[in-house]
């Protein structure tokens, strides 16, 4: 995965986005579960259909669609997931109507002083004073409806959602899915352990993605090092440029992201200062809005303007500079090797290209797979799960013909339908639609059919998993947040408590990661061959080094000088002749050699010639799905998750909807009572379950079956099987807590059956004698 | 996994190991395909079995066995695989004699000489030069046996060993099992990735892993990050003592490890070096014996005294000096948070004790496991995937009350029989034997049924994975290879070309690691708690700290030092008031504070008291699998691999006799000849491999079907299935080479069931017609 396609995308999934609306009816998830019947339409709307009707005046959004930096400024205007109104009309009258009321709250005012210093009559001091505070009661209205608008939008949206988030969190927390790493020495900021729930829960989701996606497709799966020696991430780019600005506390040396404090400066100004102008919220949101444009001199300069300091000391920030986030090392003693840990794993597929291709026969298209631990040493992570120093990607690297994108198996999704939010719909402020995946691919929104059999491959993998397809959108890269090389770009984006969240990125990437290792870096032609039938006649550059003159001139080092000659693009080559026939010489950088030589007229030969020729040497293009694992993991858990009252009413249940195949446990054994023969009828059960490969948990303590349930409900073991007899037992599904009766001898190969997806819930209901006990459950 | 442990196995483990004999029978594997037949027996024998007769005059082996420090004598001497004579007797005696006849050959000499000086008459001149000359031949006589005594018993022995290991590793690298990473920028030492088989062999094992330890065990996994911060890897002892001897180079900075230049050194001047007299071999022996004793000192003293330069340059080189092994990194953008890429999973597990006892409902036993990578920055790695600088561990830390190691399954294993290699046994010069694990236990040779439990257990494990019986072992540590807190530890050995190598630890560490991160250090108590039936009365350390006076002598650390104080041992609170008893004050080291106090005597009171407690307090003692899956992984390549010749006998083939569970890909589908009919059949069969989960791969290409076989036998794939009709299809199964037909419709479900253990295959093959063809293959 490249440089630029990571930064940008990255920076705008840490942040969560703007909401956008769908034409999609609210899905049936969460919200009637865990939010109060009365706020469920509410937050439903708000979190998937924040309405700019169609209907509505071009708003700011629409109008900065006009602008020529607008695709970095929309997509970095998706920062405000906990201020969706920020490009709301409203909020700009309400700014408007408050500075009007309080004009006329001072005016008012100075009319009661001056009445009181005229020595007017009481009544009419009286009435003045009561003007006065009608109006400050109007102005305080109006602050009201203003404060509501800039916290999210029906005033406790945003509340809401924070407290959904702080439920699943502190089950999330509470149940060991997830352990801040090195917790009892404090801990690291974006390190976190996985705990036995949430670590089968990976384990699970990695195993499905092996079999989705490299056994069906037969995909080259490698498995390199995260050491990387320091010459590899020089070519991909990331030496150089992967890089976030920081600024310094100036006495304590404390660091901070510096667009993270401006951020949080306009946010902060814009959401608790309810007295600044219209045009300076206007100001703030256009720094928002173009935060990731800013260079290091405009962001300094912005920080220095509005006297930001730092936030734990209030002390002066050093100007901002570029602060490399990848993790240094040194290789071997010597201390002369550097090295990094990996910031991606896709590195280690390119540079095994050509082994890959001829283990493929020297065929394309294939793939290449590596699943494995990234790390990016980030300046502040925030976001808990979603923004860590250390995680775990699945990359695809699927190497094409650039002349041939097509795909043998593109009619297996064609038909597939699903929300996609092309880049035209996002310029022009409309929402992402219900699009059928061959539709987006003929029309040619989606450049071509492999880069849309793969967006429709992560659409089954993300839903199958358990996403919430109301809340899944594929939505297209802009021009400026693509890359230059990149032919085009989708990310899956899933939504969450934070906003929308990056979670896999699809992207076609040309031939620029296979060249940045190409021979002037490694000595090692990454290209495919394509024989002709019959010789072609084609017009070519031929580069012809003198090789006695270059040995006699660089000696030991001729054969790198002439490789490097060799390997030249034809604009550099016709510039290097230029030069070579007015100069006589010319400087020419040899990358092996980490220095430009001297080259003079008589050492090369360039020209342009007709050649015929047996076959095709080129670059392949790479489609590159990329997962976020953890990402996944966390937006899953979100929509895994609900609550349901006890039947008294007095008490919440938490639960996490988990598919069997997800589950971190699949099933409970449970006897009913602490008696013997039924602790051996468990321990029975428990054996084949074993046998038959389902993870499963005995639970022989003498709590009440209802606790027992609730316990593993939380954990989202979907299937409880409770032994209250040594002829039959009950198995209970976990969502519609329905019971149906099993013989001791079949239960264990019903629940596997149903696990592995061979038979289902409403299968086994029909075909088993249904259980009904009032006491089982609360 | 603690430190001691590693550092002395890995050492251990990395050189190879000292062949020692075994009272098993040859195993039917690999010589018998891959030697000339000629020389399966002496192979065998020398493999396995080298004997040191019972009878035999004790040999130097044996009187070492009365010194002190034998015990890392014998572990280090285990270094000699490619010079397995190394304590033979026949050695010494050859050295003797060869020391003997030069210098009969010198007397004769002279003798010639003063003959011809004296001018003595022809004859008898000739008859002195014959009898000279009969000394030479006798001399190179002597000479050859020595040199073929020392460079590996039967004198082509160690040849051999190379050439198996040659044809293995080409093989390997060759189908691309594995490739050396960043290849193309020409490597890192130390560094491979895993190519597509050999990364489906790795997926498979782990996932076997998984199946058999953690699900079967209802095991906590847990997934932690790699990079961890410095004061977690401070208390455990890594930051201080994970280290190896270094010198460098003094001219060009070059680092070698010390003892490997020293015993490079030995190694040849024992195998290369016939002249040298029996009294210095000793000498030379004597020192690999003790190599690991060493300490830097005496490491320099014997390079200086023999003359030892830096390898390449012949420059002379510093003293050695100690080189941590981890590979330093620095946490967030401050540069004030150290940390390193951690050097094992384990303290993972440790940190979180507290939590993942409180998941297993505060019960004891539980066993937590982590599947990893963790990193050595080895000084010089050598032999392959054997010693690397990033691995794969697989670890498991089971927590036992010390009071009560018996484990309820120990039955399930305790009828297994296999090679043991008690501490007695090496102590006396005696071999590894075949013993009943039950009894190893009841006897006390292995410490406890926890530690007897997880042996049985990890058998199974690496023997189902296809590692021959013959050539595993289970080895005791011997008293001072152990670290001073172990109970007992046992490593398994798997025996291939490079001589025995630890595959597994299984360790019973005591309290050790938890001890190591507990109050003291991280302000947390890694304890269990058994409540008792009724109240007991104990003589317990009392430690009542006056808080008012420590109060005002450290103001905010007081709560630091209260708790340093609080959680002090028996020892050194008795130390303590001792000197403040004598002196009024105390110097006392608050680790939290990272520096020392000076405590007065009216601070703290310090007592043994009679106490009723409710409960027992205690720190758990932890019994640790620990598995180097690399290790494991090449171990299975050598014993799975054996060459056969075609037909004609003129070429030999490759083979990897992997099981279904093991291989990388679990089946072929060949159409017989390229038409389009067999192709859609081929297609078809496909499919439903997919729909069944098997792993698979279909070759459409020309290549006769003989070549095809070639290359999957090569892969290890176990079946083929050949589509030569579009109603009956052939299985051919990869060792025995026999066919059977099966009709198309059901071929996919029976190879399915083969694969998955339902099914054998010589039920199939009783239950199918059988197929010959005498062109199928050669």
């Amino acid at each position: 995965m490249g440089l630029h396609h990571h930064l940008v995308n990255d920076r705008i999934a840490a942040t969560g986005g703007r909401k956008l609306s769908t034409h999609h009816p609210p899905s049936k998830t969460l919200a009637s579960d865990i939010f109060p019947s009365s706020s469920v339409v509410a937050e439903r709307t708000q979190i998937c259909m924040p309405p700019p009707p169609s209907s509505s005046p071009p708003s700011l959004l629409a109008r900065l669609a006009s602008s020529a930096s607008l695709a970095s400024r929309l997509s970095i205007s998706r920062l405000f997931s906990s201020s969706p109104a920020a490009m709301d009309p409203t909020e700009d009258s309400l700014r408007k109507a408050l500075a009007g009321r309080q004009a006329a709250v001072d005016a008012q005012g100075n009319a009661v002083r001056a009445l009181k210093a005229g020595k007017a009559p009481k009544p009419e001091i009286d009435a003045a004073i009561k003007a006065l505070n009608d109006l400050k009661i109007e102005k305080a209205d109006v602050e009201k409806r203003l404060q509501a608008a800039v916290s999210g939008g029906a005033g406790d949206g945003a509340l809401t959602r924070e407290a959904f988030r702080h439920a699943v969190v502190n089950t999330l927390e509470r149940r060991l899915f997830y352990i801040p790493s090195f917790k009892i020495y404090r801990g690291v900021a974006g390190l976190y352990d996985y705990g036995p729930p949430g670590c089968a829960v990976k384990s699970n989701i990695l195993a499905y993605w092996r079999q989705h996606f490299v056994h069906e497709e037969n995909m080259l799966e490698v498995d390199c090092p995260c050491v990387t020696p320091e010459i590899v991430l020089k070519a991909s780019g990331h030496v150089d440029k992967f890089t976030d600005l920081m600024v310094k506390d100036e006495k304590t040396g404390t660091c901070y992201r510096a667009d993270h404090l401006l951020k949080d400066f306009c946010n902060e100004k814009l959401q608790k200062d309810l007295s600044i102008s219209a045009e300076k919220a206007a100001e703030l949101k256009l720094v928002l809005a173009t935060l990731d444009d800013l260079s290091a001199d405009k962001l300094g300069a912005k920080i220095k303007e509005y006297g930001i300091t730092a936030p734990d000391t209030k002390n002066p920030l050093s100007d901002p500079y570029p602060f490399n986030l990848m993790f240094q090392t040194s290789i071997g003693p010597s201390g002369m090797l550097p090295g990094y840990m990996r910031p991606e794993t896709a590195q280690g597929i390119f540079v095994n290209f050509k082994d890959l291709y001829y283990y493929n026969g020297n065929k394309l298209p294939f793939a290449a797979a590596q699943i494995g631990q990234a790390f990016r040493n980030e300046i502040s992570p925030r976001q808990g799960l979603l923004r860590v120093r250390e995680f775990t990607l699945a990359e695809i690297e699927h190497f094409v013909d650039p002349e041939d994108k097509s795909h043998p198996k593109f009619s297996e999704v064609a038909d597939l339908e699903f929300l996609m939010f092309p880049r035209e719909q996002q310029m022009s402020g409309q929402s992402a639609i219900i699009t059928r995946l061959g539709e987006a691919v003929s029309k040619g929104t989606v450049n071509n059919a492999t880069l849309g059999y793969f967006i429709g491959r992560v659409y089954l993998f993300l839903t199958h998993l358990g996403i919430d397809k109301g809340r899944l959108r594929f939505r297209q890269h802009l021009a400026n947040e693509m890359a230059h090389y990149a032919a085009d770009c989708w990310d899956a984006e899933i939504e969450c408590s934070y906003g929308w969240i990056e979670c896999v990125g699809i992207a076609d990437r040309s031939a620029f990661d296979l060249r940045a290792h190409t021979v002037r870096k490694s000595g090692v032609a990454l290209v495919a061959h394509e024989k002709f039938a019959e010789p072609r006649e084609v017009e070519k550059l031929v580069i012809v080094p003198n090789k006695k003159e270059l040995g006699l001139a660089f000696k030991g080092n001729q054969k790198m000088v002439v490789e490097s000659l060799e390997a030249m693009g034809e604009e550099e080559a016709f510039q290097l002749k230029a030069a070579l026939e007015s100069k006589g010489e010319a400087e020419f950088l040899v990358c092996a050699m980490g220095k430009s030589v001297i080259i003079k007229d008589n050492m090369v030969n360039i020209s342009k010639q007709k050649i015929r020729e047996n076959q095709r040497v080129f670059t392949p293009s790479v489609i590159e799905p990329s997962f976020g694992i953890g990402r996944i993991i966390y937006c899953l858990f979100e929509h895994s998750f609900y609550t349901r009252p006890n039947k008294a009413g007095d008490e919440q249940f938490n639960v996490f909807r988990f598919p069997p195949l997800v589950a971190p446990i699949k099933c409970t054994v449970f006897p009913l009572i602490q008696k013997p023969e039924y602790e051996s009828v468990a321990q029975l059960i428990s054996r084949s379950l074993t046998v038959a490969g389902v993870s499963h948990k005995i639970d022989i303590t003498g709590n009440t079956i209802g606790k027992r349930y609730a316990r593993t409900d939380e954990l989202g073991v979907p299937f409880a099987i409770t032994v209250d007899s040594q002829v039959d037992v009950t198995i209970r599904e976990r969502d519609s807590k329905d019971q149906v009766r099993v013989s001791v001898g079949e239960v264990a190969s019903v629940v596997m059956e149903v696990i592995d997806g061979h038979r289902t819930w409403s299968d086994v209901w029909s075909s088993f004698p249904h259980h009904t006990s009032a006491s089982a459950e609360d």
